[in-house]
This record gives C-alpha cells, sequence and structure tokens, in this order.
C-alpha cells in the first residue's frame, strides 16, 4: 500500500487483520503491521497506544460486522415477529458458519484474540441479545408473543440457541444434521413465545 | 489395599481413579495404579488389555454414574411429564456442576480423558438423549405434551440447555446467575411442549 494514503484507523485494522492472517496471533507484531502499510510504528502507535488495544479494536471490527447485519434485519418494518426471530437466528448461524468455514485460519486467529478481550466478546453478546429482546417486545405488542419479562425471554433464546452461534461449537457447523437441530431448535422455542 | 482382596475391574477402576487425581492424566501409569493396589501391573493387565482401554472404562464409569441416577429419575411412574422433565434437566445441571464444583482436579482429569474418548462421550449422549425421549413419548401419551417427532424434540431439548451440562461451560456454572437462565430457558422449553 502506499504510505501517500491518508493513514486511518480503519486502515491501520484491515492491515493487522492481514498480518493476523498472515503470521499468526503469537508471531504478528505492530512492526508488520506498519511494514505492510509502508508507515513507521510510530505512525500506528498514534492511532492505537499500545499492541493490546491495537488487537482489541481488530476483535471489535471482526465481531461488529456481524451486528450491523443482523441490526438491518432487527429494524426492517413489516415482518411478523416470529418469522423476524428465525431469520434473525438463521443468519447469525450463517455469518458465524461463514466465518469459520470459509477463512478457518482467521477463525483461528479470532478465536485466539476473543480470549484475549473478553469483554469486547461480553458487550458483543449484549448488543445481539438486545436485537433479540426488541424482536420480542416488538411481537408481545403485536399479540403475537407472550413474555412475561422480554430481557430475559431474550437471554432464554440467545442461551438456548449456543449451539449454532458459540464458536466453542463450529466442529460441529459442518455436520449435515445441523441444519435440522436448527430447525428443530428454533421451532420449539417459536412454540413456546406462542401466547 | 490388601492385595489378597479378589482383583476386580470395579476395583481397578478406583485405584485408577485414585491414581488420576493424585498425579494427574499426563503422568499416571498402569504401574501406579498396580502399585496402589499392591499386585503386579501384568495382574491389571489381565482385566485392562491396555491403558487406553483402562483409561476408556474409567471415563465410562464416570459418566455412567449420572445416567444411572437419572434413569431413575426417568423411570418414576405416576409424575406429570412437565414436572419429571424440568426435574431431569435439573438434576444433570447438578450433577455435572457438583463434578466440576465439588473436585475440580478430578473434573479436569475427565476433561483431558473425555477429550480422548469421544466415542464413549457420543454413546452417553445418547443414552442421556433416550431418557428425555422417554418422557417426551409418556408426556406425549398423556396429551401433556405435543410433539410430532419425539426422538428430534429430545435432541432439540438437550441441545437447547447445553448452558446447563456441557463441561465446555463449567465456569458459568459458579455466576449467580446461572439458576434464573436455567429456569427461564427451561421453562421457554415446556411452553414450547404444550399441546
Amino acid at each position: 500500500m502506499a504510505a501517500t494514503e491518508t493513514l486511518t484507523a480503519e486502515r491501520i485494522l484491515e492491515a493487522t487483520e492481514e498480518v493476523l492472517r498472515r503470521y499468526g496471533p503469537a508471531k504478528a507484531t505492530v512492526v508488520d503491521v506498519a511494514r505492510v502499510l509502508g508507515v513507521s510504528h510510530g505512525s500506528v502507535y498514534r492511532h492505537f497506544r499500545t499492541k493490546a488495544a491495537l488487537r482489541e479494536a481488530v476483535t471489535e471490527r471482526w465481531l461488529s460486522r456481524t451486528e450491523v447485519a443482523l441490526a438491518e434485519l432487527t429494524g426492517a418494518p413489516g415482518r411478523p415477529a416470529p418469522e423476524k426471530l428465525h431469520s434473525w437466528f438463521a443468519t447469525l448461524f450463517e455469518a458465524k458458519r461463514h466465518k469459520a468455514g470459509d477463512d478457518p485460519e482467521l477463525f483461528a486467529t479470532y478465536s485466539v484474540l476473543i480470549d484475549e478481550n473478553s469483554d469486547v466478546v461480553d458487550r458483543h453478546i449484549d448488543v445481539l441479545i438486545d436485537q433479540v429482546r426488541s424482536i420480542v417486545e416488538e411481537g408481545s405488542r403485536e399479540a403475537e408473543f407472550t413474555a412475561a419479562d422480554p430481557d430475559a425471554t431474550a437471554r432464554a433464546l440467545f442461551h438456548a440457541t449456543a449451539r449454532f452461534h458459540d464458536p466453542a461449537y463450529a466442529p460441529e457447523w459442518r455436520r449435515p444434521a445441523i441444519e435440522a437441530e436448527f430447525e428443530s431448535v428454533v421451532g420449539l422455542l417459536l412454540r413456546g413465545l406462542r401466547p
């Protein structure tokens, strides 16, 4: 990349992801990131004060891509809540599976970063559960769902579907039965929300 | 222990568990087991032909303790199926939590053994899902549950409650909110089974 382009945080994060993919999380350094960008490592440190801050930011960026896609779906008007909720969990599953399957090295890299940055992951999960709560509330308003405590219900829905989004289950996602298992679990949960 | 006692498979397995607890799974040897029993290692090999077979048998014994306790509950007559199912998952959760919390070293040891013996674990999960299926069928017969496909429903129930029995979640089991989370998930699932 040309050093004459403006050095933005986004460009640094892109380069960091590239370096992590190439060298793995144990070996990647800020100097490697600077080299890819054709800048001094001081320039990188002006945007991210420590290597840990850079690794945290790149993890956050990776997780937020999924949040943005799901937020669109959550906010879309005019869909019945049960259909929207099914589609929300299917999209989450597809996004996680896509990340795990299409680029397994990068997924393994982020698994290491995620273990280092548990606060970022907690925030990610809060954002996701908040989206589920908003769909549950919408369904309750329209009398499509019964949920006395939408927050607790949203958490229960998220926990009950962990097999289809928790990276601990990634090895299961290649099994042919996984699609049918997803439909069984989500179907049962949707029946549990019926008024 | 006195070598004059009859050397049974059960005595060897007890001694193996003791040795695993003392030395950890990486260091424990068949010679250590023989020493605890005051017998030659040849005597141990007459019951278990290889170290791997011994480790597999001790893992199976550890997992089957939970199966036996739950089988009693599954077979008990005269309880409404929803109550029985709630109680079955509460007992499973309690058993796993008890194992993880009261003897964390032994739990860590068995976590290693479980990774080595995935067939034994698959069989354990099949036994458990089979018990759930039997409660679902009982509830369907009594018109307490609706489940078009009891086997798929049993699997869905087991998968949806993974947070409360999969050892991958053991660190969560010490959090105070976990009890309320269990009740939310199981409550939602039981509502999903209503006719």
